[in-house]
């Protein structure tokens, strides 16, 4: 086993190796500009560690890695054109350097090209590993039109949200997981167990994100503090303050998020005060660790050592007491 | 062997079985509305009756040939995005009718569903035609980055146009029909002379449609004849005619390239004339024949009965005499 650094460390240093462009450098050139933009490899670095974490050797599943990291991409480049975002990780998005169409058409390839890395392994493992891919890929679609969805519905359910953000977030962590476990031969039962604990985590980081971004410290917080707010997000937070409002109160939140205004500064100070006052900024940090502890106790069931079983608690307590 | 309209009809059916709308409706109705457009379905029944040339069953290659359908749509769905096109098959494209964001991620799930049609394989006949069809999906990106990048070039060779359409076009007829040899469990030999038949049979087609845009029988033509004339499109015809052309012919033909004008049919009145006094049209048509009859020449190694032979040289033939 070695160290989250060491495991990103490897990983860059594949990635710079597959990241050379070819032509037509219109299509080339901006996959190998997000690719390099950076970011925490979070998700290739999991299944590089479950590789280890079964037994397999992390260097086989490298390939496999740098196509979740490029699948990841892919969805970054086209979300970010449907969000009409400028910025990401501090640098212009793809489709702000060049345009929509090449965002388009290199995002596709991008995604042919997380199909291919799974090539280097053999019939058996490139089927299982493509099938998950798939399923994978096509609930991270449905997960981003139900935030779409979302955005002009005012009768989301916490059940319809939980589903939206599995989907959308937290299934790529389960399957970069469970692909470690795949490369590395595990049983089909820990390879479903792992993909449990990573989908349980998931949704606890997403959770978290939803917290942080109202309750976050501005100083060490990547983005805007309250950025959900100022964009009328319907989040956990949201939904969990609704949930335990009077009726008074609800519609003086649901006033709030339909309102465009100037005064950010003040919506956000009204709204994070509602978040408080309701309950719903504690249930949102319970939910975290409930989430959270109930990755944790899928992996009782592993069949590893308990060292290894406290790498992955590890892990997931490091995620979860981020502040950023 | 069944007849082309049989395949048709066949293949139809398993389509309309296929298309059942599901949950995100915003993600699937899309997918099911360009897929229910119609077209010739030319690429399926290529599949389909591939299969049975090599002795397979034309049933076992149908969610091979839906695959290809599904990316061959997929990519409609881009490129009209791309060309901001607003008419597909006389109906309205899909960012048309819905948006822009709606055609790129129903776009991607349908990418994603071409490649889970394969999972209803063994091991390895899914490894053998996810690589095919990614290696194919990916030359497709790249021809359609090349067509964007001649829309601003000046000095586009013919070797590079042949390319261009190649990879735009005729490397999916040619995954299309060795996808059924695979089915089929054609030899390695076969498969790869398939391909071959169908890459020159595609660049002939191509050529063809070049062809027929400006000179075709407007009665019977699809599109508006000259469409490629207004739009200034670099086809072979007019690389052809800018070959053959006396230095001042040619600046006339980039002047009339560059200009956008009010006077279309004045317009493709003289190009077309130009085509035809420098020799450009009859080399087209010539070009035409060439492609074709590489693609029957590959057909005497097959290791299939003569009659077998004939049924592809048929379809080709009828695919060459076609007006429109």
């Amino acid at each position: 086993m070695l160290s989250i650094e060491k495991y990103q460390e490897e990983f860059l240093s594949f990635l710079e190796d597959y990241t050379v462009v070819k032509e037509p450098k219109g299509l080339y050139n901006p996959i190998q500009y997000i690719l390099s933009l950076g970011g925490k490899r979070l998700r290739p670095v999991l299944t590089l560690m479950t590789a280890d974490i079964f037994g397999g050797n992390y260097k086989d599943a490298l390939n496999a890695a740098l196509s979740v990291e490029v699948f990841h991409n892919f969805s970054l480049v086209h979300d970010d054109i449907m969000d009409d975002a400028p910025l990401r990780r501090g640098e212009a998005t793809v489709h702000e350097k060049w345009d929509i169409n090449t965002g388009i058409l290199s995002g596709d390839a991008m995604l042919i090209m997380a199909y291919q890395l799974f090539e280097n392994y053999n019939a058996e493992a490139f089927q299982a590993l493509a099938k998950l891919f798939s399923k994978t890929a096509i609930e991270v679609c449905e997960g981003q039109q139900y935030d779409v969805d979302f955005e002009t519905r005012i009768d989301v359910t916490i059940p319809e949200y939980l589903k939206m953000i599995e989907y959308k977030t937290s299934v790529l962590v389960a399957a970069a997981m469970k692909m470690g476990a795949i490369v590395a031969r595990a049983t089909d039962k820990d390879q479903n167990s792992i993909y449990e604990f990573g989908r349980n985590l998931g949704i606890a980081f997403q959770l978290q994100d939803d917290y942080l971004d109202a309750f976050g410290d501005p100083k060490s917080f990547g983005k805007q503090v309250g950025g959900d707010i100022i964009e009328n997000k319907k989040t956990y937070l949201y939904l969990k303050a609704l949930e335990f409002s009077s009726v008074q109160e609800q519609e003086r939140l649901e006033n709030l998020y339909t309102l465009e205004t100037d005064k950010n500064e003040e919506k956000i100070f009204v709204v994070k005060e509602l978040f408080k006052s309701t309950g719903a900024a504690e249930a949102t940090k319970q939910a975290v660790k409930d989430y959270t502890n109930k990755a944790f106790s899928v992996l009782e069931s592993l069949d590893v050592s308990e060292e290894r079983k406290q790498l992955l608690k590890d892990f997931g307590t490091g995620l979860m007491s981020r502040t950023v």
